[in-house]
């Protein structure tokens, strides 16, 4: 998918609500666990409940393995069924991955070609060649670490080194790589203030902003000070969609939270555009 | 396994050789093709030959994963066929990971719990509650990037932070977190110059050493500058040694690059010991 059509489809469904997917056989609805696939049926019934509400899911590629290949083979399910049904959704994978070279391509191919996601999310320490095999690829994208919405954000990312906080010495850094223009990157909405000088180095670049809800962080902060003339964000919600209730009624309350974010949203685009 | 157990078998085996299982299918042997499960059958023909000479294996979890479910499946049929056969291995998963603490402690839960693995390679940049999630597990340990050995490394590693470089900052302030002794660190061979430093802000920790052959760094170098008292490094060799032919003898010629490696390791220790 290219960008010109991720922001079409964020004008079409007034919306930039990413859901995540970070399924935990612990959180679901019981009845699901008698089923063959309970992490697929989750997902299935979660996507079928919000699709028209978001305009991107976001499975944590973690919550799979950590079920072996069971849960390899409910991500591949996830996937093809968002590719089948919704070929309009921007899918990441949200895997942190990242390695020397030759190594990168082989996560590039996993979640580019074997997969077939529109975009994995990268970790940065490694550099220029840890990053580069994944930009490499037409039409994906790859949504680098910047700033992130936990606690531990603080440890290095924030460390100033030259003048320049590291998150920032990242974005500027990452502008000069290769196919540089396939870059995203991750800025957690607890730090809402710090949007403003993120905006100043990467003016034009989508942000996937995990945080808002669950974690704390302010929707209409973040794209007070986040929003670009071509929106810009990608909001990501998990835990406050998918686990809003432990019922059978899941998917519905899922429905009623998404569609509560959407007309947030809406409403911001209404002010702004 | 437990640090002391890794020192009991480099010494035992007179060998601190950690053999990395990047299986890429079109570097093997073709006739290895024809059969089922290519990737595994590969590993298990290369772990026959050559543990007598290595006291680790570190399978690279982007060459699995780049086959999708085949991959995974090979993967855990690996490490099964290592823990059944050779309990006194020490096991890498390479997978860089490292997240959130929710997501974090799935990660730990894949590869220390579902896979078994006696560690896990983890980045760095999310900081401290990205990290102990893996550390909470008593008896497994967290290799986590320092200086790594690619030409990335000199992006964001080295860049000076307060009067330290990046990587060193990375050390010391891991060395506060909850269950630190759990923690081994990545530094590559190819900067064999930086281990005295490094050694000063970690005495005691096992470093684990890529980039040993074909990425051009000296085995002398590395022990001169990064050995202690309790040997304290695990130098990895991948595509030197499990690629040393891509014919039908290509066991047979990875246990004579491994024992090459291993008998220099062994003079080392003599001269060192």
């Amino acid at each position: 998918m290219t960008t010109q059509q991720l922001l079409e489809q964020i004008k079409l469904k007034k919306s930039f609500l990413c859901v995540g997917l970070d399924v935990d056989l612990n959180k679901i609805p019981q009845h699901l666990l008698a089923l063959e696939d309970p992490i697929f049926e989750f997902n299935k019934a979660i996507i079928d409940a919000t699709h028209d509400l978001c305009v991107s899911y976001k499975p944590n590629i973690a919550f799979f393995e950590a079920y072996g290949i069971k849960g390899w083979v409910a991500l591949q399910k996830t996937i093809n069924y968002i590719n089948e049904n919704y070929p309009d959704i921007f899918t990441i994978a949200d895997a942190k991955r990242g390695d020397i070279g030759n190594t990168s391509s082989m996560y590039a191919k996993a979640f580019f070609e074997d997969l077939n996601f529109d975009s994995v999310t990268v970790a940065p320490y490694m550099g220029k060649d840890s990053v580069e095999p994944f930009l490499a690829f037409e039409n994906k994208h790859t949504i680098m670490l910047a700033l992130t919405s936990n606690e531990g954000a603080f440890d290095f990312q924030t460390l100033n080194v030259g003048g320049n906080e590291l998150y920032k010495q990242v974005l500027e850094t990452s502008k000069s790589w290769k196919n540089s223009e396939n870059l995203m990157y991750v800025v957690g909405a607890t730090k809402a203030e710090y949007f403003t000088a993120i905006r100043q180095i990467v003016p034009d670049s989508f942000l996937l902003v995990p945080g808002v809800g669950a974690q704390g962080g302010s929707l209409s902060e973040v794209c007070k000070y986040g929003m670009n003339d071509k929106i810009g964000l990608l909001i990501n919600s998990s835990r406050g969609i998918i686990y809003a209730s432990k019922e059978a009624d899941f998917a519905e309350k899922a429905r009623e939270e998404a569609l509560k974010m959407q007309q947030e949203m809406q409403t911001i685009m209404a002010d702004k555009f």
